[in-house]
């Protein structure tokens, strides 16, 4: 049998190969091209793209899988779950006909420039003839497989695979009250002061200090590099060349410090990869929320934490004496996480992004299941922002026309944004179990331990472990909220004083 | 029979994809890739190769040609020459067996090994046993074609199509003895002052300057870039993105300067290809020499002219004040110009470069005739130097092991470089017919005429038409080495009051 082993891993080696360097292409896009370059790239990865779409999704592959689905019956060996993963992308990728895909490439590009368009305009009429296509298109998807408990589901699992919407909801039912009870006690608390946040500050120093510090943290740069791009992303081109970029944005100049060691946070869980999972479909982080969980976790759950200043902000000060003159670790530490609920998600601090993602999840869940118009979703956006955040968009463009995921055709993806945040806490805590002087080690800028035991129990899976059973695996417990709850009250208690 | 022209197109158009993914690859690998990305980059450039050699040799590729072959009766239409080369680069690619490929890649990663070390060491010894097995790799890959006139004729039409090892060897026999009496003429005049170009330039400012440079020549930084690399070479990824890199070394500041015209020389004959051969065999340049002609006479015929610094010297002199002090435009460009017989290839001056190139030619001719032993090439080395330059490497690090070519398998490639000097000298007549005040021009910064001379003449052709027809085409007659000779005899004259 391991004759046709060695033949699925030969083809997907060429297909990871082939997709690994579209995203060199997509990364070079981001962070290097001219102008110019700009059409011929997006036919060079539209070549890539079919290749290696064409290479995956051939019979000789179907016919291996096929012949090796019941030959491995040890679940938990490695080999298993790589005939397991494959399978799934294999029947993922075969049953959406490729008409279907040109189809949604021609409908998201008009929708994204509508989008942009909209938003400018802040005018979602212009938006919503194409929205209402990509909920069709959306739901044309879904009629491709087989049906679910409910038809989200399809979608969830392109991103969370395993995880259902009725998982989904409870949790974040559970979590919703707790979140809005903490907003309305922190809004009657006194507010902190963050002035000195937005003062002038060097972008050079900013930039090399955020890579002092994430170097601290054992992102290796002999495995990656950071670059500036337009947004922050991470990227990976193998095991060992595990790219971030970040940017620098003056009127928010420290948000550099706290990108660099979210994109860190994604590019560790890369580089911790079992290097025998390369070129197969088992390299890499299992699902987005887990992803996600690592990310957050070093950026607020060490990055945001007061452990954490007490080591680097006096290097901080060195660095930009001026601006934090007369400003204490603690007080710094207040700054970074000064609650204001907002109407941007992604300018969202840590007690009120959950909200945000628990409204897009309703009403993506919503439009699948045609229960909403299109034309009442501003309307529907504004009375969930009131009720959860207490606060309601003056337009469209800061409402329901902010993010760009719709017009894209990315439905199911918002959830994963805050079940990494819950994700992170739950880690955490079993983290502190196992590693019972963690914050003294912080405080020492020693980070060696806690990377260790995320490469051990989490990084080195790859993909082998679906995210519930990883996360159970690891804590013994599915995802869930309490942990991420009792995270935010300890935090918010101290700050606020509540 | 449109159709199957449109089938052509469409596959070689994905070729062309796969393998412009790779130029990004392989510029990435030497502009940012972190040490670590080594392997897995190997690997991944390993597989588009492989694809792009698949689908460039399929039957079905080999079958549209065959039938449009004879359909394209107007020889000078684009079709026709899409057709022809298209033949050819197929005839070539399935004549060499993949076996052979991978045989080759085998002994060349071996040669290049034990190269590194022999001219570490010093020492032909090591290097010879890999030499000569390179050398049978290349009699082998001779074998795989129909006889020619002379073996070394398969070689040289892999970088210059059509052309012949006697033609070769008629114009360097032509230009041979001249160079040589011009350097013995050089020898016994006074020498020239250089001192000030080995002092300390700052490497930002001289950066700054080779891009002010290249700006106004015309090379367009929408459609390309300058980035440092260990060596400077240029890329193209679409007519749109054509990039160069450069080096700066700190014990000749200066030469970063020479080597961005250089590169810029490249790429703005790639910016100047046809748009409508973007994606076909068409595109790009039609040969290493004709691609030769135009970085040198962008560095050397405008660059190392006394024109060209009467306009840029003044600037430069206020960038380096100190550097340049009492340095005047006409002892600047004197010091640029110095000819010193040296050892290196990559070292020397225009009056001495060409002979280099013509003692490796006549090595390259023995060794694929079999008429040397290998083991007697350093011997056979110091004689020619000894004839050519009248001097004698010290060892073997700085004679028969200088270059990296032979250990890579590179044979038939190094009289390109002789050829495009050649080449330069000639277009630069025909140039100076056309636009009879170019000097004047120059001397006020103004390059457009020139380079517009240059789009429609040659750039604007890409591959369409052989080397030897282009140039004959665009000057009246084939590659020659009489205005070579014209030109270096009158500027070394100037320099050398000979």
């Amino acid at each position: 049998m391991s004759g046709k082993l060695d033949q699925l891993k030969e083809i997907l080696g060429e297909v990871s190969d082939v997709y690994h360097a579209a995203s060199v292409l997509e990364w070079d896009q981001q962070v290097n091209m001219p102008p110019g370059g700009s059409d011929a790239r997006g036919q060079q990865l539209g070549t890539l793209g079919k290749i290696a779409h064409e290479k995956s999704t051939s019979d000789e592959v179907g016919k291996l899988l096929q012949d090796l689905k019941h030959e491995f019956t040890d679940a938990e060996s490695d080999d298993a779950a790589l005939v397991r993963v494959s399978a799934r992308n294999y029947d993922k990728a075969t049953r959406v006909p490729s008409q279907f895909v040109s189809k949604q490439a021609i409908v998201t590009t008009k929708a994204l420039e509508a989008w942009v368009e909209a938003k400018g305009k802040s005018d979602f009429s212009i938006f919503r003839p194409h929205l209402e296509k990509v909920v069709e298109l959306v739901q044309e998807y879904i009629s491709f497989f087989p049906p679910a408990d409910h038809p989200y589901d399809i979608l969830l699992d392109d991103y969370e695979p395993g995880m259902k919407t009725s998982e989904v909801k409870e949790i974040f039912n559970n979590l919703r009250p707790n979140q809005v009870e903490l907003i309305k006690s922190i809004k009657s608390a006194k507010q902190v002061k963050d002035d000195f946040l937005h003062k002038k500050y060097n972008e050079k120093k900013v930039w090399d200090f955020s890579e002092a510090v994430i170097s601290k943290f054992g992102y290796d740069f002999n495995r990656g590099r950071q670059d500036k791009a337009p947004h922050p992303f991470q990227t990976t081109f193998s095991v060992n060349d595990t790219r971030i970029t970040n940017r620098f944005e003056s009127e928010n100049p420290l948000s550099t410090l706290f990108s660099a060691m979210h994109e860190a946070g994604h590019a560790m869980y890369e580089q911790g990869s079992n290097p025998i999972y390369e070129r197969t479909p088992l390299a890499g982080g299992t699902s987005l929320a887990v992803h996600e969980s690592q990310s957050r976790m070093w950026e607020n759950l060490v990055g945001r934490s007061l452990p954490f200043w007490e080591y680097f902000f006096p290097e901080l000060k060195k660095t930009f004496p001026s601006q934090l003159d007369g400003v204490s670790a603690k007080s710094f530490y207040k700054a970074i996480n000064k609650v204001e609920p907002s109407m941007i998600r992604v300018n969202a601090d840590e007690s009120t992004y959950n909200l945000h993602v628990m409204l897009r999840l309703e009403l993506e869940i919503g439009m699948v299941e045609g229960k909403f118009a299109i034309k009442d979703l501003p309307e529907i956006w504004n009375a969930k922002m009131q009720d959860y955040l207490g606060i309601v968009p003056p337009n469209d463009a800061q409402g329901v026309l902010q993010d760009v995921h719709w017009s894209s055709g990315l439905m199911g993806y918002f959830s994963t944004y805050a079940l990494g945040n819950l994700v992170s806490a739950q880690l955490w805590e079993k983290i502190n179990a196992d590693i019972t002087d963690l914050d003294d080690q912080i405080r020492k800028g020693k980070f060696d331990s806690l990377l260790g035991w995320l490469r051990e129990k989490v990084h080195i899976f790859g993909h082998k472990y679906d995210p519930q059973d990883l996360i159970e695996k690891v804590t013994g417990s599915k995802i869930d909220s309490a942990a991420y709850v009792r995270y935010l009250t300890k935090k918010y208690s101290d700050i606020y004083g509540l």
